[in-house]
């Protein structure tokens, strides 16, 4: 294996099956990709299944907290999660600039096989292209992933009602303010990490103690606003933000000030909006609390009957004001 | 909608959602994908679940016999196939460039629509990115398929066995050579034309009507020598090939011979390789024959316990020798 990726290597012929026997198999193998057929053979599921598919194409493809591989995994896993349900399959599709540094790849798939056995998933199909260079930037991945329903019925954005509190499991912008940071070469006071990490455990948890859960969302591209008005829309409810309970980290808080961002539009990668009838709350921020990754959970608002598919924000000072999506692109390839 | 392609489009926000209304749900839209969660919410399958995945990076994107959009949905279709399975839906990952012109677009997804009606799979969770200018040409596609399994056993790599006969569904490296002579600029005398189409309706009636069906494969990249060479070294088994009997289009010979090409090293996109009992050979070609997609069905060969993991291709002339797997990259980007 030569130091830089060649065309060859992405041929389907020799160079190919090596590669895949020496980067991807080594870090990712298991007997169901190991069969080498068309198609991945899976049992039976035991239950409705959710899938999700997404393409990452982060720029810079290392960042502190994370790198492109990790992102695919829990990005994926998240969005399954979701819906109620426990992944447990993902494949991966790798589109790959000729040229790119073998050594970067092989820490990239290694970052993928370890955030796969972490999160107990399966990568059971993939597929590596290789283009011309010039014709990608590095690296590209998309992951589809598959679980098993677990949640009946499954949370959806179509769910909140009225009566209904809005949770998230700490704090938001992190993601979305280390990759640019990282992109502009911008150093800050203190360090600044993605919050990239895979939630189905935790999930696991909250939807099989809490069988009441109405919506999960991971607020991933647009941030918190936008996630929370695809809701507001989708189940035809007014939202009430309260803006000083939304929990920012200070460092965060400075780079977006200084970047003039606002961190409710930043992406996250390891966040829940949990929406539930507010009868549960308690027990619902307990069971987040007592995971690593849910410790700052705490209540951001409420779902009404008023104002249906829009987002209030009540300010510190009293104020209120709408809440919308994102418009245009602050941050291209952000994930 | 303007003619181009911008960032914001891929944001997350507001302009994305606009985009996914105007193009992917125009053309693609189901009850299912409407829902709009992280994830798509599956009826529990009837038996194991076949699932692939691939990543489309075609250049040209369009090409006579059809486009990337197309070809997207062919090649996983078959992929997931080719277990004996009934493909049932598709995720799509577009990672578009910016400045991408927004007609091709449509024309791209309109036709992965039609496609998919034709092949009657749902598309049931999308993505998509844009990219800025110049980090990646035009648009790659990414698709995952699962289907329900219908055989059983499901056919396999694995499993060949001596006595068993090789058969193709019709001519070989038409997909490839269409690819090639676009891009390359040529006119041959006759015109020549991908094959790509969806194989799964002339499966589905090959594996109910014969469960004797060993292997299955579509011999798209490396082409059929690959192919034939990654089933005898899975079986452990060698394959004889008779030159004489592997159908070639004489346009497809010709545009070879020009270009130093060997056909049986072209991708296909529209034909299986099926292994199966000799006793079973008519009735495999009799079912194939009846669909215009098998029409040129033939057996090319034969399998025995000699040269186990070999591949020997018998000449016209009587003469033996051994058909390796593609080395090098004839052709980048052919799917």
């Amino acid at each position: 294996m030569g130091n830089k990726l060649l065309l060859d290597q992405g041929s389907g012929g020799l160079a190919s099956h090596r590669l895949v026997n020496e980067v991807f198999f080594r870090h990712l193998g298991n007997p169901i990709l190991g069969r080498m057929d068309d198609a991945a053979l899976l049992p039976r599921p035991k239950g409705p299944l959710a899938v999700s598919t997404d393409s990452f194409t982060v720029d810079p493809i290392f960042f502190p907290g994370g790198d492109i591989g990790s992102l695919a995994v829990h990005g994926t896993v998240n969005d399954v999660a979701m819906l109620g349900a426990k992944p447990l399959y993902l494949t991966c599709g790798f589109i790959l600039e000729e040229g790119f540094d073998l050594d970067d790849l092989d820490r990239i798939v290694a970052s993928m096989g370890q955030a796969a056995r972490k999160a107990r998933v399966k990568v059971v199909a993939g597929d590596t292209k290789v283009v011309p260079r010039g014709t990608a930037d590095k690296i590209f991945i998309n992951t589809t992933g598959i679980g098993e329903v677990v949640a009946s019925p499954s949370p959806s954005g179509h769910r909140a009602r009225p009566g209904d509190v809005v949770i998230i499991s700490g704090s938001m912008g992190d993601h979305g303010l280390t990759v640019l940071s990282c992109r502009q070469g911008l150093a800050f006071d203190a360090p600044v990490e993605s919050d990239c990490a895979s939630l189905n455990h935790l999930i696991l948890k909250l939807v099989t103690g809490l069988p009441a859960v109405h919506v999960l969302r991971d607020p991933t591209r647009g941030g918190l606003a936008t996630s929370v008005n695809e809701i507001a829309q989708q189940s035809g409810v007014g939202v009430t933000l309260e803006e000083d309970a939304i929990p920012v980290k200070p460092v965060v808080r400075a780079g977006c000030d200084i970047l003039g961002l606002d961190p409710l539009y930043l992406a996250n990668e390891g966040k829940i909006i949990c929406i539930l009838p507010e009868k549960h709350a308690a027990k619902a921020l307990t069971i987040m609390r007592r995971d690593p990754l849910g410790r700052d959970a705490c209540i951001i608002g409420r779902v009404g009957a008023e104002n249906p598919g829009k987002v209030v924000m009540r300010t510190g000072l009293g104020g209120r004001r709408l809440l919308g999506m994102l418009e245009g692109e602050q941050l291209p390839r952000i994930c």
